[in-house]
């Protein structure tokens, strides 16, 4: 652990106590097609709808959506704890497996949209700003699609159901 | 409502749906002792620890943030509902009134603390990126306190507790 400073390790523990929704975001374009999941989706404005996420630059799957541009955010509800898992690379699966699952359609802009999601929310990669190890990639909504559902959120490392 | 387009308005049942914890950005310095609350606090990167939320630029509060540079960013638990209902000024309270409860302690650097706080994340704002309506402030933390404790969550346009 010498690359961890105690700081760090401190602002660990205290994300980890920041409790979060969880959402797969995927990406289908010329570079490939992915999907990471992500607890640190957040909304930005409503005028024009805009949200960001942030990826680490390490994992192989931030320059492919960076290349694609555009994604879909899917905001998942307690049933997809396993898929979170999955596309948390957390279990035995290939990015290709996870695809083939009957869960998923693809919208007009050939974005993969899980079809039980709470929110399936497309866009366009609008601007990415690059801080320390990671990227904030801000996402300009084009196509909304919301349920009322409950939640599934991760909180001190676990994840948990959050009813309505 | 002329001003919501029918997106947007769709984009805030998304978003109200996109659960999130509650915390109170206070900020001390020469352009005046405010706090806001705010459920757009997201974990950016450890190297170095780092972190952002977001504020609408109508607020009165935005620029004396701004100017001031410095926050303390204290992250809820649930006995802390009624806190957030004042900071988010929905019950009859003026900023003066807020600080004067004895439930806050002043940091070296004079920024307000929260003493029950699940997380008191203190740092200095060294980006601000403005999308539409919103700011977008970027924190790199200069002092970190925790705790482990439930959490208070907005979900659905109530407050809530997530138990850990």
């Amino acid at each position: 652990m010498a690359d961890i400073s105690p700081f760090s390790h401190q602002f660990r523990e205290a994300m980890a106590h920041l409790c979060a929704a969880v959402s797969i975001v995927t990406s289908n374009g010329r570079a490939g097609k992915v999907g990471i999941t992500v607890s640190s989706v957040c909304s930005v404005t409503d005028t024009p709808p805009t949200l960001l996420f942030c990826v680490n630059q390490n994992s192989p799957l931030h320059d492919i959506i960076q290349q694609n541009g555009k994604v879909c955010i899917n905001v998942l509800n307690p049933q997809h704890e396993e898929l979170a898992k999955h596309f948390a690379g957390m279990l035995d699966s290939t990015m290709a497996e996870r695809f083939k699952w009957d869960i998923w359609q693809e919208s007009d802009n050939r974005q993969p949209v899980l079809k039980q999601a709470v929110s399936a929310l497309q866009g366009e990669i609008i601007d990415c700003r690059t801080i320390g190890t990671h990227s904030v990639f801000f996402v300009e909504l084009t196509d909304i699609q919301v349920k009322t559902d409950d939640a599934l959120v991760y909180f001190a490392r676990q994840f948990k159901p959050l009813p309505l």
